[in-house]
């Protein structure tokens, strides 16, 4: 078994390296203080006699070896990177769960038949570099490596410059290194598990994902000075755009979700008409049919609101991802592992993305979720229990032997 | 007469001083490019025999001595910085023309009986610090000198530290500086003297002015995993305070305005649920009981918004410019300096607010507007024309000869 409080201790430790002072972390991807937390990772596996490899997407793969060699390894793992006002535990549990099972082979001498490969993914987040979960995705082969180095953040910075500057491109080709299966790990991020008092969600797929790019473009002109009736208000669009995607998701209720999370004016100064918005919409729902109605409304409201205001309207949608469905043997694995531990559980899809949801489509994948509390995440005052947080530790050491002894 | 080719390339040759690629210029106050136009301004006006004096406020005033020195000098004037995206007219024309001026009187060796002063008001725009017209206010005693020292920008840099940066903190007491009248040239910023085909605004007063900043505080939280029933989206709320502030400004046609100019958004993630948002309101209107209303409108608007959505709003005046009047006197001399040129003029309010209104709160002011394309400012394509400027530069040295000879 696992041990709970080495788990905890180390989730507190390393929350210290980008630690706000609400008590979440801001370690953006690529950052110095993902340097830091990558740099602390890789002695650490090291020191289980891990021998740890990087590729070109700065993905870190930490392998300890098994009795045979000819199979390829079983993987844990998640991310350790963060949005800019975090969690504690939002992909760091997942990561650090994994070390934990490391340890705990380690500590008891344990051989597997396969190798056990412990991963953090690059940029999981897109917090900086959109899409999300990009690390994950170029390895299998969703995104192109050129496409993915050539992606920008908000301050013209590429992927590839982020990456060196930190010294984390390495010399592994991307994708090429391969696992037998992938087990991930992670807060629910949402309320179902703590509403139900169930301890442990067996993740079955992953609702589909849809991300657009807008861009409005009116007239900066004097607030003072214009009259109402000769403005061309790029903000007074956004506006209205927000509230169509607000209510585009609850014409598709209950299960549709549509959010507009970034918003940038300019040349957003008090006494000047907004010239041109950015801004991007996030679209979520099990079923690619709703996806489709769902983008359909956003191009006519885009349409409607660019038309009332005499606006010029740029948008193109930046990230598809289908939902995906988990593997029979990797669900059935973690099944098993909870049983054995005796947690109460409930099967159940995701309602964000993560790493899995890209390896699902290369390897056998499965996630374990832990309840957060209020299902609140992407907020510094998210929060998972240390009965929790053990509880999926140790339904990740049982899944991953169970999956080894099969 | 003035010489209106010599003041058009001296407006083409500074506009260089953070000149943007689509032609406008980029000059925020108080950065090193606001330094470079200063250096420059004070070397033209030395070599015009003015002195030079800074206030602590940045302030420069320019003065050429007259033939009396017991009374006080009649000043012209306006600002050199530019919105972020300003064009090459707004403020610049008014001190440009205001030393096209000294620099025709220095040719003719014309001796005034008052001296003659040219000032550069630091702050007007009000881009980065907000109030805008902030060096004219606190000289003219509507701003504590302490207070305005204390206001920060976006990035928490004071404005006596900015001062200090560009090494313009002066030692001349601020408003201790006195002239005995005040005109400003400035390009119009609307559309009246275009649509009506005159040179000349004789401008009798400026519009009322209320500036707001307004936050509302939801809950961060995840784009995917959080239902749409359990959301409290502050971008929500702040798209609808945007709809709210157009239809105040409509519902007080056909004078009122109301504008959102500046939106920030936090974390700003494209997958986290806005938590934060910042924003500004500025309204106007020639009356004061309609602004009183408009600002009653707006505070049911924050609280009905805040309700809906169940976010905490909080929200302060920062600026209030009451309607202003200016002074007979100067009205009549630039009235007649216009009709001793021979130009089409019409009387007008002034819809934005300039260093003007506040002058006219502690000496005789008027202002001359010339028309501008499209009635386009606060934007890179502003535009005005050769033949417009020389007009202005002309009625602004009639009109300063004629006070000086009343
Ligand atoms: N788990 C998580 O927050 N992933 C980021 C991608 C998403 O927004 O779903
Ligand atoms: N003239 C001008 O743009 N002044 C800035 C203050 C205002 O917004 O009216």
């Amino acid at each position: 078994t696992i041990d709970p409080q080495r788990l905890w201790d180390t989730l507190m430790e390393t929350a210290q390296i980008g630690g706000t002072p609400k008590g979440g972390i801001c370690r953006v991807t690529l950052t110095d203080l993902d340097r830091q937390i990558r740099d602390w990772f890789r002695v650490e596996c090291e020191a289980l006699g891990c021998s740890v490899g990087i590729d070109t997407m700065g993905n870190m793969f930490a392998v300890r070896p098994g009795k045979r060699d000819d199979i390829a390894p079983i993987a844990m793992g998640s991310h350790l990177d963060t949005q800019p006002t975090g969690g504690k535990f939002d992909g760091v549990l997942g990561v650090l769960a994994g070390l934990e099972v490391m340890r705990t082979l380690h500590d008891l001498g344990y051989e597997t038949n396969a190798p056990i490969m412990l991963v953090n993914w690059t940029n999981e987040e897109g917090a900086r570099f959109a899409p999300s979960m990009l690390g994950a995705g170029v390895h299998a082969g969703l995104y192109a490596p050129d496409m993915a180095e050539a992606i920008t953040d908000r301050d013209g910075v590429s992927l590839r410059e982020a990456l060196e500057g930190i010294g984390y491109r390495g010399d592994v080709p991307v994708g090429q290194t391969r696992f037998s299966a992938m087990f991930e790990l992670h807060i629910e991020q949402g309320p179902i598990l703590e509403a139900e008092g169930k301890s442990i969600g067996i993740v079955t797929g992953v609702q589909g994902m849809r991300w657009y790019d807008i861009t409005l473009t009116g007239r900066e002109s004097h607030t003072g000075t214009t009259p109402m009736k000769l403005r061309r208000n790029a903000l007074l669009g956004a506006a209205r755009l927000i509230e169509h995607v607000d209510a585009i998701a609850h014409a598709h209720a209950p299960h549709a979700v549509g959010t507009v999370g970034m918003v940038e004016v300019r040349p957003n100064s008090r006494n000047v008409i907004p010239g041109e918005v950015f801004l991007t919409v996030d679209f979520r729902h099990p079923e690619t049919a709703v996806l489709e109605a769902m983008e359909t409304a956003l191009h006519q409201a885009i349409d409607a609101v660019a038309g009332e205001i005499g606006l010029a309207a740029e948008h193109r949608r930046v990230t598809d991802n289908p939902p995906v469905v988990f593997d029979t043997d990797c669900i059935e694995a973690v099944r098993r592992g909870t049983q054995q531990a005796g947690y109460e559980s409930r099967e159940m899809l995701s309602g964000a993305g993560h790493d899995a949801t890209y390896t699902a489509a290369i390897a056998p994948t499965a996630m374990i979720f832990v309840p957060c509390e209020n299902g609140l995440s992407h907020n510094e005052a998210e929060n998972a229990t240390f009965a929790d947080c053990g509880a999926g530790a140790q339904v990740l050491l049982n899944a991953v032997l169970d999956y080894d002894t099969r």
